[in-house]
């Protein structure tokens, strides 16, 4: 299982989604697999930096920017958020149950050398620069995903 | 073909989804395929018993457990669920058309052998105790995932 | 990389994961894999024919019919689609950047040699004939798919 390769599309921008991803990666990469997550559309949401944006932003990129969650805190339930609520209550009894959370999975995984790939499309598109983003160490393309993956014993779209 | 394996995360607790996923599980089983299947998260909702609770839970234990659906039949629809219509819809429908219902692909899945694991982290974090759950044969956590799925041909996340 | 088959379960009706599917596939039959694309349940609702419907459906797949998006066109996001503003934004968006219209990123798609696969078991369940969808080369069910993902290096479910 050590020197397994595996590729992660994080597609989603859910709180509950990007826990599965993470738990999944570190997992691996505890065990010796060498893993890249492939941040697009909504999952870059997490990657996004809180405090004042720092690129250039068009008028409707600051609208797309404005409704969108900033960062690992600020994620939404897929299923029962109710207005943020149900969000609330996962963070609070994941913490009662001594599971980390997003953010220091997110660390964690840095720790263990998991890949941060950010989809340079999608940046594009909803215009996020990259200096308001973190953890990322490199900035590429399907193409470099295909590349991955094409190596990659376990490959998951999430 | 045969003697493949297959790794499937159910994390999806819809209706639509759960139905997609077992449709694999049993068609791979059915042709020799040697199938797993992983629920998490909202996916360990159609696994639940019906009926009164028997395991301890908190008071935030019971708000998550009232508000969510408890085995197959309860199961919402990702899109056009409508307030529960559009899944009442949609089992009308598959009667029609003589598709058998989630309850008895369940069963045939277990019938065939497929191999039903749930998460152990998600089953602490929403509480939900061991003797309210159905079907399951191991509960385990990701490493077991990720065991049975760097042996497999085919790994899906649903 | 190349002679790779990749094969991806379209389950989503989502104009977001849409394209996130599109963009793989096109890229992947680009440099040279062999693609093959499994549409499933709202998947379906991208292939559709706009205009009159021609095949014959009892009322309940009249009202299914209805109230589901046809064509590439009409597809919501799946998040902050805000009653189809954020769907239009999103689109304007990718024009400006120069981002090929799902419509034109299905049509690569035949052109590069991608195989797209229409399930037959969601034709039947939501009564959707033959002759309302576009750009099918093959109908088929589950164990078609099973076939092709037990070929494959990289198997997606978006």
């Amino acid at each position: 299982m050590a020197d397994e390769k595996v590729s992660i599309i994080v597609f989603s921008g859910d709180l509950d989604k990007a826990l599965a991803a993470f738990n999944i990666a570190t997992g691996a990469a505890a065990s010796g697999m060498d893993v890249t997550m492939f941040f697009t559309f909504w999952g870059i949401n997490m990657l996004k930096k809180t405090g004042p944006r720092k690129g250039a932003r068009t008028l409707l990129g600051r609208v797309f920017d404005m409704f969108m969650p900033k960062g690992p805190e600020k994620l939404p339930l897929s299923k029962m958020n109710m207005g943020g609520m149900g969000s609330v209550m996962m963070r609070y009894q994941m913490a009662k149950k001594k599971v980390q959370p997003l953010a220091e999975f997110i660390s964690m995984a840095k720790e263990l050398g998991v890949k941060i790939v950010a989809c340079t499309m999608s940046m594009e598109v909803m215009e996020i620069p990259a200096e308001d983003l973190n953890h990322v160490d490199e900035f590429a393309g399907v193409a470099a995903f295909l590349e991955e993956a094409s190596k990659s014993k376990i490959t998951l779209f999430i």
